[in-house]
């Protein structure tokens, strides 16, 4: 590992105590129920203890979507052809893709990385970050060497810092790539020792003989690749993809310059997964999304230790789930930031030991 | 029953079948796996059918938030005193208290009902609807008579019709009044049968005497005044409140005006369950917003058969959660409007068809 990749991923600061406490006290002293606003509060105290203050400035926000192609589609694992890669990569900047329309009505930008789509693009609007056209076909030998999966790291590390550095205080982290449900149900395999049955789900619709096709190509990759589940780069080496890599790097990069990273759904929940494997701190600036509908997301958000606040039964990628989250964020930072406290609402300290011992108002 | 509330009840219009045809349609025109968007799609194909539209406007929105006292206090089962009713309905209206807050940050403005709280409020911000000083003790009589049941139920109809006339769009139904999640759980019980186990919650943290005098309360009023779980009217009249019968009025007219409403928490969703009872048709106007912390809400939005989009362990009340629906609501408004097609994403015959019949793009 270069002394850079080394220096991002082993200097995550914890989040600041005190300024969760202090959240806390404010959140505890507005005219509400102690914990009625749930998760909100959950939001705006792990806010405090990134950023050290009481109130975020959550309203310059970003998706970044790592686009790359998986060797993987050679046995017959995806419906849709690897050129939908390209074409989607090139759709997201023209606007009309799903995460490109939430993206713009939750007042993101989106930043689109071509980390390895199987095409030559040459886009103002798509960052040229290709290590190479598309992995290996995991099935058959390893995605990546080790010095890609590091490269590919990085890569998502310095898309995260530079998008701090632009102002962004808020990231999304999604992900283009025919395949990559694939390598990701591999990936969450190989990290938690579940079966690939468990793992691999059929998307939208994946027919009966593509799907075995999946759970196959998926349980060749881990018997002939051997990835070491106690070396998460070696997993995404061995059966991982360049998107995965690259968005592990965004939660790294995210926590390194201590701003939250909202994860997306299945392959942005194993990327999540992955981040937290490599440094248990790029945790702690994460924030769940949306439950996706894929059936190992919930052993991939299990496995990490988060809830989605989302259930949408959505199932597309892209980012595309980040965007509504970031309107659940702006709704914790808005209770902390404009409630008022027991004391501006006339709820004096006769009543207040009552309630704030007991019960909700509504009971 | 008057003629004008039966008027109301009676003359609610189906879903326009066409107009959700039309939606799906070109939902699955959108560059995406069909359904890939789950909930936001399902949303889209409503608000197609409530407005006869492909898109929805839905910008103009409002809470409205039915305040009430409820006699059944007297028996211990509210940590916090009555009067905190009348002093979160004024501030309400100060806009300090976590509906007014998330209404503001999400565009919408709240609208503040008295229907019945046990104070004199002259306060302009207010409406003055109110039907008298707080409903009777219901562990020792019914909560009001058939009659006031009913002037509630239309109080809430005409506050629904006049937000339409006055240009909303989209309307969330809140309530404040302590003690209303013990008459919420005695409705939910009449109506569906549970015991008062499992309908009554212990709330933000009722202690263990109090819950069981919430529960002792609910079955005393259950045995002695009967309610009819097939007559709705009569359940809301022998052992709910003024709020409830109002919100269930707020649900009625939107229907019948032909405009979506929002359902926040438990209280909330036992009213929507009633208006269900009261005319089927009326539950295709509802929209689920989050799933309340309290243990009875999951009872009552099953028998409705709705399922919250937010999962968010919120059990504030108020029409608190209403909002974040509404941005939910924007996203899926958002999907159907600015989404480009297959045609315009340059995804051709060629693959559409594998596409429209396999898998998700991130396969």
């Amino acid at each position: 590992m270069t002394a850079e990749l080394h220096k991002y991923i082993s200097q995550i600061k914890p989040l600041n105590h005190d300024a969760m406490e202090k959240a806390r006290l404010r959140l505890d002293s507005l005219v509400k129920p102690p914990g009625s606003l749930g998760k909100l509060e959950d939001i705006a105290v792990q806010l405090a203890g990134i950023s050290g203050e009481l109130h975020y400035d959550a309203s310059k926000r970003c998706v970044i979507t790592m686009s790359s192609d998986n060797g993987i589609v050679e046995e017959g694992v995806a419906s849709a052809p690897q050129a939908v890669t390209h074409m989607m990569t090139l759709n997201f900047v023209k606007g009309i893709t799903g995460v490109s329309v939430l993206a713009k009505q939750f007042g993101a930008d989106l930043i689109v990385v071509d980390i390895g789509v199987n095409a030559d693009i040459d886009h103002p609007l798509v960052k040229n970050k290709k290590i190479r056209k598309s992995t290996w076909n995991i099935a058959k030998q390893d995605a990546m060497t080790r010095d890609e999966a590091e490269r590919a790291i990085l890569i998502g590390i310095e898309a995260a810092i530079e998008a701090v550095n632009n102002g962004y205080t808020l990231i999304g982290a999604g992900e283009m790539g025919i395949g990559n449900t694939t390598t990701s149900s591999a990936i969450l395999c190989a990290l938690t020792g579940i079966p690939a049955e468990q793992s691999a789900g059929k998307g939208a619709g994946l027919k009966e003989e593509a799907y075995k096709r999946k759970i196959k190509a998926i349980q060749t990759a881990l018997l002939n690749n051997k990835p070491d589940p106690d070396d998460p780069i070696d997993v995404l080496a061995k059966v991982g993809g360049f998107d995965i890599a690259a968005m592990a790097g965004l939660y790294i990069g995210g926590a390194y310059m201590q701003a939250p990273v909202v994860i997306d759904g299945f392959i942005s929940m194993v990327a999540a997964l992955t981040a937290a494997r490599i440094n248990p701190s790029v945790k702690d600036y994460m924030l769940a999304s949306h439950k996706s509908f894929e059936q190992g997301f919930t052993h991939a958000s299990n496995a990490l230790g988060v809830e989605p606040c989302l259930h949408l039964n959505m199932r597309l990628g892209e980012g595309s789930g980040c965007p509504i989250m970031f309107a659940v964020i702006d709704a914790a930072c808005a209770v902390m930031r404009d409630m008022g406290t027991f004391e501006q609402a006339n709820i004096g300290d006769e009543y207040l030991d009552e309630i704030k011992e007991g019960d909700n108002f509504t009971v």
